[in-house]
């Protein structure tokens, strides 16, 4: 039997929900070997980006938050929303980590990308590295935002994410970009 | 001024989309310093289980098949919902590993936990470390599931990851929990 995993044929597709931030898509796809029917549900959003900055030195930039969706203060790196008229991940990224954190400076490159959630979302989440990143600007909180800087030794990152403190998917997932970029298996342009 | 990071309390909140396997609500919470009202949106689900299954010559037992909120094929851990009467995210993991791969036996216990996401969801995925998995049983595939097995030496992990062949932000982040593990920084009862 064919073992090769195709794509799921899209014969129907609408949206069912508006939300403001995300919106919820209805889709009728085709089971590629029993030929069946199946409704599946998707949330649409914009995508977002994640900031791994270190300072000259070595010191990771975090932010703690209080998180509406877990109702609990959150230990993460900075990051946001690409605006619709965001183009660029790398520039939304400095810009997220510039307002959370008043860090800036240095250079910024893309890590990598992740699936805001491959099975339920559409959108994408890049992983972008920002080094030799100092303190620069006064912070501009949105009006809805609560966020202390703190600053996490790098030798410490592991022990922070092992001891579960970082609990946000994103963020976790991010910081396994972070850390691989560290231990040399993922290589940018300029390292 | 204080810095520390208070909750934000809550004083309305109302279901306002149901999706089969995730609702909606909106939440009324006030800022802690401005005082002033923010509307937020939830996603309601119900918990997740990632299973990190190691075969005794030293595999990771991993799985890969179509996604539909990203509408590609991926390469991840398995995994799945707890169903609303499983209260141990160990049996669950193991079910789902041995319903997607036919993997079972060994010793299975908890390495971690995330939240689905921490911004927008209110559920959490659990991370289930498997020693001394063997295949065991026949799959049993649900009618909307269709999986391919793939085996990948544990030194090629770290690699596969770099390479962006894993894109689900779950799994992406359980691996991370499965890589501090490897290198110590995660213990377990029985290691």
């Amino acid at each position: 039997m064919d073992d090769v995993i195709r794509p799921w044929e899209k014969v129907g597709s609408k949206e069912v929900g508006n939300f403001r931030i995300f919106n919820v898509r209805s889709d009728i796809r085709i089971h590629p070997r029993s030929g069946r029917q199946h409704d599946l549900y998707v949330i649409e959003s914009v995508d977002w980006v994640n900031a791994c900055a270190v300072t000259p030195d070595g010191k990771l930039v975090m932010v703690e938050q209080f998180r509406h969706g877990s109702e609990t203060v959150e230990m993460e790196v900075p990051g946001g929303m690409m605006d619709r008229e965001d183009t660029d991940p790398v520039e939304t990224a400095v810009r997220e980590l510039r307002e959370e954190t008043g860090y800036g400076g240095g250079e910024a490159r893309l890590l990598g990308y992740m699936h805001g959630n491959s099975a339920i979302m559409n959108n994408r989440c890049h992983t972008v590295l920002v080094t030799g990143a100092t303190l620069q600007h006064a912070r501009q909180l949105d009006a809805g935002e609560d966020i202390r800087v703190h600053l996490v030794a790098l030798e410490e990152v592991p022990r922070l994410v092992a001891s579960g403190r970082v609990r946000h998917s994103i963020a976790l997932a991010a910081l396994h970009h972070f850390d691989l970029w560290r231990r040399g298996f993922i290589t940018t342009g300029a390292a």
